[in-house]
């Protein structure tokens, strides 16, 4: 937790540090004080967004930006849905990743430190570990956890989640409808993220596994225009990427 | 997100609101900027400890405190480890948590608002759930999210955890071996949490899935006296409760 001395490269000029800021669920407020510090701190703040759109990262981060700083934004190269694993989805990916990350490597070889936001927790499939794996060794890269997504869903709809001995599965809505359905009728928690276009599918899961009726929808959780209902009264096929469903746990309660 | 107004009794005195607080994982710089607002307005300020020990989620807290509030300290009656599932566990703690819930709810019946500080994120496998359910529906509860304890520790272990479509499974390693082996074996990333004395079944539960060489454990993670080391290396049978097993997902990585 404490701040190394920045890497001297075999006496070259000494290279800038890379930190992944977890930024919470969509709240400004649930951002971490190390975190306000940190982005306060910051000379380049880097961020991820879809062309055409405004940052979710920088908008949640933005009350915290200080006084002559530059931005690095990273346009994400697909707009439209695209199968997890399309061959062209994924080539894409790889090279705005690739592309990306040397984009933040020039800075920090010019000494600068960056800043890279990060929406939820960085570590929990977060775009930032496409970065870190990519920078981690060549750089100093430093971690802040955040509150993440779910725990923002969890608080919103007022739900305990897991009780004394409960397992609690984490899985996103892209598996297929037989993995979603077995691994809701085999555990006693559930988050299902990334709807989406996945919702029926994930309907139809919740049905086999019979657990429909202590279900939760969560959509935009923590976020402006937050909407929350039994799962079961959530109507038509639609739900946007930012929606979860909360199977709350039922264990032990002294 | 928005403050409700205080819920007027039949006409009676306003009665008080609770809040939980999550803190996070240990670091007081991991506390959200709500989370140090809510504290630092709180006039009665309540917290687990176990009888004759200082509170941990005090000491997070303390920095944000403001002048002129009381606190209320809810001390376990049990500061030894019994099994969970012996029958004087289960009435002691019981009654423990309805008598704390009863000392909050005459503080909120003479109109004054409680703040209680709670580890890591609230709702996941948080005291303040049991307290929750005894009082919601009679007074406002609030519930503010927080860093959880396992997210801490994977920015402490440096360790992305979930990729694309993988799955992760949280447990706590009271689950017995049987169990905990088939879900090891059966997740791509999991946390196993609450290492304490169940260590050395979890050792054996590791190896038996084959998961020990991929395997991480983290000895209070993001808190004083942070130990990090591949679960491998981790000697003897003795782990600290604020202990952790994380084995981290190997899903797709464009």
């Amino acid at each position: 937790m404490n701040a190394r001395p920045a890497i001297s490269s075999q006496g070259a000029a000494t290279l800038g540090a890379l930190v992944g800021i977890g930024l919470g669920p969509g709240d400004p407020e649930l951002v971490t004080v190390k975190a306000a510090r940190l982005i306060g701190e910051a000379k380049t703040i880097a961020y991820f967004a879809k062309r055409g759109r405004v940052s979710h990262a920088r908008t949640i981060a933005e009350r915290y930006f200080s006084k002559g700083y530059e931005e690095l934004p990273l346009l994400y190269p697909i707009t439209t849905e695209i199968a997890f694993d399309a061959p062209d989805y994924v080539s894409t990916l790889a090279s705005f990743y690739e592309e990306s990350a040397q984009r933040i490597a020039a800075v920090l070889e010019e000494g600068r430190d960056v800043a890279l936001l990060c929406e939820g927790d960085p570590f929990l499939y977060g775009s930032f570990m496409h970065i870190f794996v990519r920078l981690e060794g060549r750089f100093r890269v430093e971690v802040c956890a955040g509150v993440s997504g779910m725990s923002g869903c969890f608080a919103a709809a007022r739900q305990p989640m897991t009780w004394g001995d409960d397992i609690l599965t984490v899985m996103p809505a892209t598996l297929d409808e037989d993995t979603l359905a077995q691994r809701l009728a085999t555990t006693d928690a559930a988050v299902v993220m990334k709807l989406g276009g996945n919702f029926p599918k994930l309907r139809r899961a919740m049905e086999r596994a019979g657990v429909v009726s202590r279900a939760i929808y969560v959509e935009r959780g923590a976020m402006a225009g937050e909407k929350i209902m039994p799962f079961a009264e959530k109507s038509g096929d639609e739900a946007p990427y930012f929606s979860m469903a909360l199977v709350p746990g039922q264990g032990r309660r002294p």
